[in-house]
């Protein structure tokens, strides 16, 4: 079979290798109808992957082709929603709903211990506690909606949720990538009512508004914060969705919240601390965030996914074949493209 | 009149000030009948205040002396509770029950704008919104549970909710001050079920048994992370309630909250910047808290004070009257005292 693996910085193909498999009875193979590149995707692709020749891609839709003897939730021939990590679904963490922390799970593609789910097939350990499976055919449109549940769109409620975002709240969505515009959707159905979008890529923020952003705030730093006080009656938001990681952004995230307010972070963080701590805690500011736990929010998004209430899939704004997936990683690092769906 | 002045390090003295008295319409002055000393005090008793000559002292009860002219509320005569910071009780954050953010609003004692409540009298700005008045004249064996609803009592409780504590939850109180017994009591009364308190001195976490601890960790570093590790099958808590405020203290808390945990931090943080961010987002930690905006507390706490359902009064070991308020600083400085209760 045909998957995509990430040599070097720069440097990614897809390559023939052994087809997927059953190896363990908790174990279902897929076969992918739906991928797509992440935008955590392009740290390995600038900087390098974990190591070379790893198996890229942890998001997708696909069909299940064969299943281990002790899966007892799933049928070969069922759509399934694959979210980005692996879980058991039985363990205490599991039961709160935290399946990224699972005690016998693991991630899929770079950040991880399976396999790369931008390929034609895929083994997914632990199939009957990580699939989520459709009973219902949907539409071929629902499909980029489908997918975005198996991260981007999860992620972006997970910031949304963090963030503590209530109806009537006032939200800055820091970051106008894939994930920003789904924490624009996620804080527009959980009903705040003033969401603010950082961003300065005109088409992008342009979507924003479409999906629900009020306010768009092209400028950085200092300026920025100026601008997003004075939008906000001169205090700030209530609720940050770092959709970004770097330091500039964690800065900018606790500069524009108001005090007793919080910051849900979901960009993978590439700074070491957290900086103003003292401040933090002198406006009784909360931070929470991390890897969403997309495989329990399925549950809550996908049926307005299949209603059209919310519309994830349209950040998709370029579906490519499996042969071209290199292609779209260059679209993606150089920002001409929103989000790559790939299709084998 | 009689106050509590700071000149410099450990110099504490009782002297001779202008009366208190009414200077803006809002303002109301009260014969302060019990006060205290916090630990948050003696940072500045070791380290010096923040100006020579600062009165000290930020909790107290008292009574109701006189009323400026815009002062709705209050009526000469009434028994109240003053919170350690003032607020207008209208403004944004007032109405969302974060006094301490109060556009208005300061603090009393060394932290702030406003008088000290280690003295006879004390005027109490924004009176209105600051003072809870007390309708019933409660038994004096109350009063220092009264009294521990101005800071201790409202601090370790604001602990607690920010970790989340919730029915059945798992929770460690980093410290075995006053604060840390009020956060046992707290966590208790929320519902924790297993109540890990953190420290070695033998009569405080035997006070803090009879409070509610489940358990008592004596070690310091690593081998109280094991320790807490190997008490909680190995994952840590789900709640930590971080009563001291040093690095040491951030970073045992970070090191034994559970992937999905929180932290309430209360103690004021003399450290700069939070560590190990990264760890903390990979396990999907919330970090909390602030100071407490305990006017928003009494009344939630009030009834289960009044009914001795919660017991915070014990956390005083120590009554002194005003004129020994200098020994009562040593007292607590070299941990012979828990918590001093002063007399005027």
């Amino acid at each position: 079979m045909r998957a995509t693996l990430m040599h070097k910085a720069r440097d990614v193909r897809l390559e023939t290798v052994a087809d997927a498999e059953i190896i363990l009875p908790t174990d279902a193979v897929i076969r992918i109808t739906r991928a797509c590149i992440c935008g955590s995707d392009l740290w390995p692709y600038n900087d390098g992957p974990n190591r070379a020749g790893q198996a890229m891609g942890h998001e997708a839709i696909g069909i299940v082709e064969a299943v281990g003897s002790a899966v007892e939730r799933l049928r070969p021939g069922q759509l399934v929603i694959m979210p980005f990590a692996y879980s058991d679904g039985q363990c205490l963490f599991c039961e709160e709903g935290l399946q990224t922390a699972c005690i016998h799970g693991g991630f899929f593609g770079n950040g991880g211990e399976a396999g790369g789910a931008q390929a034609e097939a895929l083994r997914v350990p632990l199939a009957d506690g990580t699939l989520y499976p459709l009973d219902t055919a949907p539409d071929e449109a629902l499909m980029p909606g489908l997918l975005s549940l198996s991260d981007v769109m999860g992620t972006g409620h997970h910031a949304a949720v963090c963030a503590r975002v209530t109806p009537g709240a006032s939200v800055a969505v820091v970051g106008d990538g894939a994930v920003g515009l789904c924490g624009v959707i996620a804080a527009k159905r959980l009903g705040a009512e003033q969401i603010i979008v950082m961003g300065r890529h005109a088409g992008r923020t342009e979507l924003a508004r479409e999906l629900g952003a009020t306010d768009v705030v092209a400028e950085r730093g200092a300026e920025a914060v100026e601008k997003i006080r004075s939008l906000t009656g001169g205090f700030g938001v209530k609720a940050v969705l770092e959709c970004v990681g770097t330091e500039q952004a964690i800065a900018t995230s606790l500069a524009i919240v108001r005090s007793g307010g919080a910051i849900g972070r979901v960009g993978v963080p590439h700074y070491e601390a957290l900086p103003e701590t003292r401040l933090a805690f002198y406006r009784n500011l909360t931070i929470s965030g991390g890897p969403a736990p997309v495989r329990a929010y399925i549950e809550e998004l996908l049926p307005d996914v299949l209603s059209g209430r919310i519309e994830p899939g349209r950040v998709f704004d370029r579906t490519l074949a499996l042969d071209d997936v290199a292609e779209g990683y260059r679209l993606m690092n150089e920002r001409q493209s929103l989000k790559v769906l790939v299709r084998p």
